[in-house]
C-alpha cells in the first residue's frame, strides 16, 4: 500500500474496540447460552448443547464491518454491503446488534444483557436465525448459503442508485464459482452517471471447507494481472497471524479512503466532465488469516490461519474442561469488560465509528428495498391490445405485442429509472426490440459505427450469462425496483438453483415482520420448446416450471397465456405483484388471437375457464369429453382438434377449457390460487374423460390434479423429451400433442360412438403418417397443417 | 506475433485450399439441396425450403480445423478438439466429411457427389443432423447447444491422457458465461506429468446474436492482463476483413507451432527434469471477422464482421433472384472446381494437410471414448460391508462405508489412472476421506507445510465450482474413463442444466450406431435435506431427482439406498453401468444398518421389496396397510412407525416396503426399470392404504405411480419446503414425515380400528407437541427420539 494513513491513535483504538466487540459477539453466538459477559468463569451449562456455526470467515467480515462504519461516518456515505461468504451470519448479526438497528427492528434484541443473550441464543438454534446473512439479518439483501451471487447482487443494487456505494465482500471460496467469475464483467455495464458504485472486497482468507483456495495461492503478480484484467485497480491490505491489528486498521482505512476518493473522482469525471471512457474502478484485496484472533492451536495442531478454523474451532468444550478454559481465554482476549458496561451496553469507544440512523449498515433502507418501492406506472392495455373480432381470425407474435407495453413502461420510468429488462442477448430475438425506441442496451465498452441500440445509459441489459442476468435482477428487485428477465425457456434451467434460492429468500422474508414487500421477480420464458426449428434438442426443455412449482406455493406463480392479449393481461398483473416469483411462458412466433382484450381480462382474472365458442357441448347434458389446454401451441392444437371433431363427429359434446394460471389446478389448500373442488369440477367435470394438451412435461398436470375427482379419467399430452431439429408440426406429432392425436384420444375415450368414429380415427392416423413422410421429403410441414386456421 | 513463419508458399496454398473447401462445404449445408458443385447456375429449386443454421462462427472454426490438421500431420500429434461455439456444426461436419472419417462411419456420406449432397441435405433438416457439434458429429464429444462448457470438457478429456493435446475453441459469446469463466482456473489442477495438455483458442469474432461480446471489446492490454491472470501465455493471431488469408495462415501456423513447442517444453520439464512449478500454458487468441469470407454487405447493410452474420447471412434466396445470384457468387468465391473433381472427390491439394487414420479429428478414438473404455476393477464388496446380525442393531455412516470401496478402486487404478472422484470441496465433509490413503487431491499451485492430502498427481479433484466438477466429469467420461461426482444434494441444482444436456447427449448418442457406450456419469448426492443442522433452509432441496426424472427414461437412474450395505451394492452396480446417468442419494450421518450384504444384494437387485421382518402382516389376509419408504431418513421413520404400531396396535397388519430404485415405481412401459402392474400390486396391493415416506418432494411419488390401481389410496409424506436451521427430528416433524405422524396417518386410514386407536393417535399427537416444546427449550431432540433404536 502506497497510501498514507490518516488515522489518529485514538481513532485506531476506537476501530479496534469496535472490531473486538464484533469478534466477541460473533464468537459468543457460536458458543454461549448464558454468562454473556463472562462475569463468571465459563461452566459447561453456559455452553450451547450443539455447537453450530462458522468462525473462520467472521473476523475478516467484522473487520470490514468496522471499517465501512468509519468510512460511512466520515463521508456521510449512503452504503450497503453484500456479505458474500456464506456462513458469515454471526459477523453481520453482531454488527447490526452493535449499531442498534437490530434492536430497533426487534425490540427484544436491544443493546443490553438480555438482548445480547438473545442474540447469542437465537443464532443457529432450532427456530432461530441461520448462520448465513439470511432475510432475518438486518442490512442483508443477500443470503450467501449458496455461494457465487454476491457480486451480481451488488451490481443489481447499484444500478440506478447514483448516490449509493455498494461494498461487496467476496470470499475466496465463492470466487471459484462460475457465477461469481462471470460477475466481474458486470463493470462493463455499470453507468457511472446513473448508477452507483460497487466496491468489491476480495477477502482472501486462504481456505474453503477443507482446501486452500485457488485465488489465495496464485502468485501475487498473476492475481494482480487477473484483477486488472477484470478492469479494476486493486488495492491490497494484508494481515498475517503476526500482524499488529493497529497497522492493519491503518492500512485498511487508507485503502478504503483511497477507493472512495477514486470512486468519487470517476463519478465526477463522468457526471460533470462528460468523461466517456469506462473507469478503472478500485477494489480491495483483503488478505487475513482464516479464523484470525481465534485459537491458534488446538491440541498442538494449527487452527487459526488454516482450513481447520472453518467451522467451530474448539469443539467438545462442554465435555472437556481444558477446552472450556481455552474457550474462555479466547473470548476474554477481546476484553469484553472494556467493550461493554455491566448492563451489556456497548461503551462509547466501541460505538465511536458507528454512523447514525439510516446510514447504519443494519438500517439502510436499500437493504430492505420494499421501503423504497414505488408502484410502476402501468398504462391502459387498450393501447397495445390486438383487435379480435372473432377467435382465430388473426395472428400475432405475442411477445412482440408485449413489447409495446414494456416500451411504454420503460418510457414512463425514464426519469425514475426503476425498471429494467435483462436477458442473455435475446431481447431482439425474443421480439422485444421495440424497447430500443425508448432506451438503449447499456454498454460502457468501446462503441463502433456499426453498433445499434448500444449506449452508456440504457436500461436493457444483455450479457450471455443467465447467472449474471438473474443476479442483477435479484439485486435490483431486492433493493426496491422492478424488472423483467426474458430468456430462452430451456436455458432457464441454468439458473434453477439461483431461482430456488430467491424463492427461499422471499418465502422467509414474508415471515420477517420488518421486511417490506418487494416487487416480483418475473421470468418471461420464450423461444420455447415447441419452436426450436434450427436449434433442436438441446434447446427443448420446458422443465423450469416443474422446478419452480416444487417451491413454496405462497411465492411461486406460473402463467401460460395462450395468445397476445392474454399475455398483455398477465404482464399487467405480474408487474403489480409483490413478494412472489412469476414465470410467464409465451411464444414469440405467430400465434392465433383467440380473445379480445375484455375477454382476455376476464379469462386471466379467472385463471382458467371454458371457451364456449370453441366447444360443441349441449347446455343440458354436460360434455361428453373435456379438451383442456395450457400454453399457446397446445391451445392451437386443442382448438384444431375441436374443429376436427365438430366437422367429423359433431355428435360428440366437446368442452374446451383453457388454463392460464397453472396453479389453479392445485387444491386450494395447497396453493393460494388453487381451485376448490366444486370450482374444479365445474370446469373439468367429475367423471368425463379429460384430454389435457399441456405445454410441458405431462406428469406435471397429474401432479397438480391427482386429488381431483376426475383424475382417474384425466389423460395428459405434452412434451415427452422427443426433441430434435425439425418443423413445428413435426415436433407436436413426435410428442403426440398434435390435433390428430388429440382427436384419436377423444375417440378412444368417449364411449358409445357411432361406427363412423373408427373411420375418422383411421383418417387421423393416416394424416399423421402422411405428415411424417411429407416432412422428410420436403423439409416443411404439410400444407393443410401449415395453412390451417380456425374455421369461420 | 513475434514468431517466424515456417510455411512454404505451397503449404500456404494447400492450407488455403483446405480452408476454402471447408467454408464451401459449410456454407452449402445451410443452403443447398441440389447442384452441390455448382455445375450449373443456382436455381430456386436447388435451395432448401427452410434456411436454417449459423454461418457467423463457421469460417473461424474451419480455419482452426485446417490448421489443427497441419499441426497434427506435421508432429504426429494425438489431438482432439472441443468446438465451443454453439452453432458451429457445419464447420465440424465439413471437416469430418473432408477428412473421410464421416464416410467411414456412415458409408452414404462418402467423398463423392452423392455423399456431398447428403451432407448438405441432412444438415438442420427434419430428422437430420442439428446445427451443433452434436453426438451425430464425428470427432465431437461436446455439443455446444448450451454455451459454457467447452473448456471444462477439454480439461476433463486431458486428465490422465498424458499423450493427448486437447484443443478447445472458446467462442467470445460463450466466454461471458459463468461456467466458462470458472473453467479458466482448471489449469491449477492439470498435472503436467500424468495429464495431457489443453490449448485454449479464444475465438474473438466480436459478436453474439445481436450484441458485441465483452471480451472482444476489452482494451488490448486489459485482455492480455486477464489471460495472463488466468495463468496463460497468450499468442495473438488477428484477421480483419481486409486481411490477406495467406498472412493469416502463416500467423496461425506459427502461433500453433509455438504453442506446441511450449507445451512440449513444459511437459518435458515436468516429466524429465522434475520441474514442480506450474507451467504458464500457452493459449491462442484468434480474432477473425464474424462470417468472414461471406457476404460483406446485403442491401447496403454491412453483414460480414457484424452480428448480422450470426445466422443465415442471405435470406430469401429462393424468392429473390438478386439474392440467389449473390449466393452463387459467394459460393463460387471458394472456387469449388479447384477444390473437388467432377465426382465430388476432394483434390490432392485440398487433402495435403489431412492427417492419416485415427489421427484425424473426425476419427480420434478419444472423441468416441467408449472405444477406449475398460471395465473398472471392482473388488468383492465383502471386504467393505458392515456386519449386520439383526436389523437396526448397529449404525454406520453410509458414505464412510462407501469410501472403503472407492479407496480400493482408486488404489487398483493407480497405474491405469482411469478413475477420478470430483466434488466441490466436500470429499472429506462427505466422509470420503479414506480416499486420501491412496491418492491426493490434485493441486498444482503453491503448497504450504500445513496442507494435507494435496499433491500434483492426485486423482481426487476439488474446486468450489459444481460447474467445473460436472464439466470435468463429462469430459472424462465421454473420453472413455470412469468417475464419481459427490456433492451436496441441494447444490446439485447448480448443474441442473448441464446434467440435462449430458442426459440429452447420452440419449442421442445411444441412437448413433458408431458411438461406443461410455461409462455412466454418477452423482452421489449427500449432505442431504434431512441433515443440515447448521446450514438450514438454503441447503435443503431434494429436487435434483425430480429434474433428472423428467429426462429420457432410457438414460436416467435414481437410487435411494436406505443403509450402508445397500449403498455399497448400489455403488457396485452404478460403477458398471454404461450410457446412463445415475443419481445416488445417501446420507453421511449415522444411519441404522438394516440389511447384511447378502440381503442388501438381493434387495438392490429387486430395487424394491417387502421387509417382512419389519411388518406385522399375517400371511393369510394380506396387510391392512402398507408403510412404504425410500431414502435413509424416511426408512428410519417408517420403521420406527412400524415398531410403534407393533407395540400399540399389534392387531394392525403392517407391511413395510422399501424402495431403492425409484424408477421401479414407474410403469414398465415408461421406464426400463419400471414394474409391471402385477409386480407393483404384489408389493403395494391394489386397494389397501399405502403410507409412503419419501425422501424428497411427495408429489414425485404420485407422478411415478398415478397409473397404479392403488393410487387412489396412496398417501405420501416427504419434504414440503418446510426448511430451517434445526435438529434432525424437528426437520422431519416440520415436514410431517416423522414416525408419530406416520402412525397417525395409518390410524386415519385403516378402517374399523379398536376404540383404543384414538388414544394411541392422541398420544402420538402429544409427543409431537412435546418434541416441539423440548427442541425450542433445549436446542436438541427429545431423548426418546435421539436414543431410539429398533426394538429387540
Amino acid at each position: 500500500m502506497e497510501t498514507e494513513s490518516v488515522l489518529t491513535d485514538t481513532a485506531v483504538e476506537q476501530l479496534d474496540a469496535h472490531w473486538r466487540a464484533l469478534n466477541y459477539l460473533a464468537a459468543c453466538q457460536l458458543y454461549l447460552r448464558d454468562n454473556p459477559l463472562l462475569t463468571e468463569h465459563l461452566r459447561p451449562e453456559h455452553i450451547k448443547p450443539r455447537l453450530l456455526g462458522h468462525w473462520g470467515t467472521c473476523p475478516g467480515l467484522t473487520l470490514v464491518y468496522t471499517h465501512l462504519n468509519r468510512l460511512i461516518s466520515q463521508r456521510d456515505l449512503d452504503t450497503v454491503c453484500v456479505w458474500g461468504p456464506g456462513h458469515g451470519g454471526p459477523a453481520v448479526l453482531a454488527g447490526a446488534w452493535l449499531d442498534g438497528s437490530y434492536g430497533e427492528l426487534e425490540p427484544d434484541l436491544g443493546r443490553d444483557l438480555a438482548g445480547m443473550l438473545r442474540l447469542f441464543r437465537r443464532f443457529s438454534t432450532p427456530g432461530g436465525v441461520p448462520s448465513h446473512a439470511a432475510p432475518q439479518v438486518p442490512g442483508s439483501f443477500h443470503e450467501g448459503g449458496e455461494l457465487g451471487y454476491s457480486l451480481a447482487h451488488a451490481y443489481g443494487a447499484a444500478l440506478d442508485n447514483p448516490g449509493l456505494l455498494v461494498a461487496c465482500v467476496i470470499g475466496d471460496g465463492e470466487a471459484e464459482t462460475g457465477p461469481l467469475a462471470a460477475s466481474w464483467q458486470a463493470n462493463t455495464f455499470l453507468d457511472p452517471v446513473h448508477d452507483g458504485a460497487v466496491l468489491p472486497i476480495l477477502h482472501l482468507n486462504g481456505y474453503k471447507i477443507a482446501n486452500p483456495t485457488v485465488s489465495a495461492r496464485l502468485p501475487a503478480e498473476q492475481l494482480d494481472a487477473l484483477l486488472r484484467g477484470y478492469g479494476h485497480e486493486p488495492l491490497y491490505v494484508t494481515a498475517t497471524l503476526d500482524s499488529d491489528p493497529a497497522r492493519v486498521h491503518r492500512d485498511l482505512a487508507a485503502a478504503l479512503d483511497l477507493a472512495a476518493d477514486r470512486i468519487a473522482g470517476h463519478q465526477r469525471a463522468a457526471r460533470e466532465q462528460g468523461e466517456r471512457r469506462r473507469p478503472r474502478w478500485p477494489m480491495i484485496v483483503l488478505r487475513t488469516p482464516k479464523g484470525w484472533t481465534g485459537p491458534v492451536e488446538v491440541d498442538g495442531v494449527p487452527v487459526a490461519g488454516t482450513w481447520r478454523a472453518h467451522q467451530v474451532p474448539l469443539t467438545r468444550v462442554r465435555e472437556d474442561p481444558a477446552r472450556l478454559r481455552q474457550l474462555e481465554l479466547w473470548l476474554r482476549s477481546y476484553l469484553p469488560q472494556e467493550l461493554f458496561d455491566e448492563t451489556g451496553r456497548p461503551r462509547g469507544t466501541v460505538l465511536a465509528c458507528v454512523p447514525p440512523g439510516d446510514r447504519r449498515l443494519g438500517a439502510n433502507p436499500h437493504a430492505n428495498g420494499g421501503r423504497l418501492l414505488r408502484e410502476l406506472p402501468l398504462p391502459d392495455l387498450a393501447a397495445f391490445a390486438v383487435p379480435v373480432d372473432k377467435p382465430g381470425a388473426g395472428r400475432h407474435e405475442p411477445t412482440r405485442v408485449l413489447a409495446g407495453l414494456l416500451r411504454q413502461v420503460m418510457a414512463d420510468t425514464a426519469e425514475r429509472r426503476d425498471f429494467r429488462v435483462v436477458g442473455p442477448d435475446e431481447t431482439a430475438s425474443n421480439r422485444l426490440a421495440e424497447l430500443y425506441d425508448v432506451t438503449d442496451k447499456t454498454w460502457q465498452a468501446e462503441l463502433l459505427d456499426t453498433d445499434e441500440h448500444l449506449g452508456p445509459h440504457g436500461r436493457v441489459m444483455e450479457v450471455l450469462s443467465e447467472h449474471l442476468c438473474q443476479g442483477w435482477m435479484e439485486g435490483y428487485v431486492l433493493t426496491g425496483r422492478h424488472g423483467l428477465f426474458s430468456t430462452y425457456e430451456a436455458f432457464a434451467h441454468i439458473v434453477d438453483s439461483m431461482a430456488a434460492q430467491h424463492v427461499k429468500w422471499i418465502g422467509t422474508a414474508r415471515t420477517v415482520p420488518w421486511r417490506a414487500p418487494v416487487a416480483a421477480l418475473t421470468y418471461l420464458l420464450t423461444s420455447h420448446v415447441w419452436r426450436q426449428d434450427h436449434n433442436g434438442f438441446s434447446h427443448q426443455d420446458p422443465g423450469f416450471v416443474d422446478h419452480i412449482l416444487n417451491k413454496s406455493p405462497e411465492v411461486v406463480r406460473v402463467y401460460l397465456p395462450p395468445d397476445a392479449n392474454t399475455l398483455l393481461c398477465v404482464a399487467d398483473h405480474v408487474l403489480r405483484t409483490r413478494n412472489v416469483v412469476n414465470v410467464v411462458v409465451a411464444g414469440k412466433q405467430q400465434c392465433f388471437d383467440w380473445l379480445d382484450l375484455e375477454e382476455a381480462r376476464a379469462h386471466c382474472a379467472r385463471g382458467a375457464g371454458i371457451w364456449e365458442w370453441a366447444g360443441t357441448e349441449r347446455p343440458d347434458s354436460g360434455p361428453d369429453v373435456v379438451l383442456a389446454c395450457a400454453g399457446d401451441v397446445p391451445t392451437q392444437e386443442a382448438l384444431a382438434a375441436a374443429s376436427l371433431l365438430r366437422e367429423h363427429l359433431p355428435e360428440v359434446g366437446v368442452r374446451v377449457v383453457n388454463v392460464v394460471d397453472i396453479s389453479r389446478l392445485q387444491p386450494h389448500e395447497e396453493h393460494p390460487h388453487g381451485m376448490t373442488d366444486p370450482e374444479f369440477d365445474a370446469l373439468f367435470t367429475r367423471d368425463r374423460p379429460v384430454i389435457f394438451a399441456y405445454h410441458g412435461y405431462p406428469w406435471l398436470i397429474h401432479r397438480l390434479a391427482y386429488r381431483r375427482a376426475v383424475h382417474a379419467s384425466l389423460h395428459v399430452r405434452g412434451y415427452k423429451e422427443m426433441g430434435t431439429t425439425t418443423t413445428p408440426f413435426d415436433m407436436v406429432v413426435s410428442n403426440d400433442l398434435d390435433r390428430y392425436r388429440l382427436v384419436m384420444d377423444v375417440i378412444d375415450r368417449v364411449p358409445r360412438l357411432a361406427v363412423r368414429a373408427a373411420a375418422v380415427r383411421q383418417a387421423m392416423e393416416d394424416v399423421r403418417h402422411r405428415h411424417h413422410d411429407w416432412v422428410r421429403a420436403h423439409g416443411v410441414d404439410l400444407p393443410e397443417v401449415a395453412e390451417w386456421s380456425w374455421p369461420e
